[in-house]
């Protein structure tokens, strides 16, 4: 493009490869880049690299923590007889911000997916089935995501889990609080049918 | 929050400090960032320190360049009587895309504005001054943003320049082409009303 360097222009790549960052965001982010003090963008590096080099995943759950388990796993407070199994670390995240579950976690790292070549060995699923082994868990809340992977991946687990005696159940599904019929897809509307409960 | 480590919540604020990037998304890209290999981290580090490191102001119309002169001000196809000036480097790219303007520009780096403690001499405008001497130039175009500093700016840049006998115009104001009536504000509307033309 007419004004742009080479460099720049590998920069604002660079930027547009970023999840949920466009083509104009690209640009205006690699200016700032230029724009910014050294300070400042030597600070922004370093905290990329330190959050990297700190952060692995948790020994028990696999979820992001810088200590050999993480804070969750090690809580007196959390109820151990429950594992709500999640496909990424920022789904806890969403949970915890419910206030609500006060059990732990399980995160996957992924989904069960042939097509983009994701098999079972792939996502952490026998870390979780190595926590069943002590009997103390008696529930597994299913929490992948309400698409055709996370679903199958949800089946496959609790076949797994099945054998073990340990109950599996999964979120419910309907309709969002606050949403407006009108503009609900007709899958969530069966699905809400479906799921419909007495008053 | 719970379930993040002190190093990812400080990638998170990182992230959340770049312009348009809310905090949302700053948790997607930190995440992002724990997610990919070392190679394209790195490459992705290298792009912002490969940009910093060789891109500097043209010598000429303070544009970000690779060289000491950037190409538009190089090119032998450019109307050199005619200099656009405006605000950031990103609006010459707006301009470019447009394939009509065949001029040059001034890039001044912000604009005038008491409030921030950004004075006349903080920005480009004795560099824009020094490419008046040679009597090469016949128009100033002040792109500025339509916004009260941009204007103030534009008004005290083109009080210094008309002594020189430089013709000096503004971008025209009214209807954003394609806009709605309905929903234009109305200093929009009054600059259109001002500014009409016959047909």
């Amino acid at each position: 493009m007419a004004g742009l360097t080479p460099s720049l222009e590998n920069l604002i790549d660079k930027f547009a490869k970023l999840p949920s960052v466009g083509r104009k965001s690209a640009q205006r982010l690699a200016f700032y880049m230029l724009d910014s003090s050294d300070e400042e963008v030597n600070s922004f590096i370093e905290s990329i690299l330190n959050a990297r080099s700190t952060v692995h995943r948790c020994n028990i759950c696999c979820n992001y923590t810088d200590d050999e388990v993480c804070t969750i796993c090690n809580s007196k407070e959390r109820d151990r007889s429950v594992i709500c199994v999640v496909e990424d670390p920022r789904d806890i995240i969403a949970f915890e911000r419910t206030h609500e579950y006060n059990g732990l976690y399980h995160v996957l790292h992924g989904v069960i997916s042939p097509m983009n070549d994701v098999n079972p060995e792939d996502i952490c699923i026998k870390e979780l089935i190595a926590r069943l082994s002590d009997n103390e868990v008696k529930e597994i809340i299913m929490a992948t995501n309400p698409t055709v992977e996370g679903e199958a991946t949800s089946m496959y687990i609790s076949k797994l889990i099945k054998p073990l005696g340990v109950n599996v159940s999964r979120l419910a599904y309907g309709m969002p609080v606050g949403a407006d019929l009108e503009f609900t897809d007709e899958y969530t509307l069966v699905r809400a049918m479906e799921g419909r409960k007495d008053i």
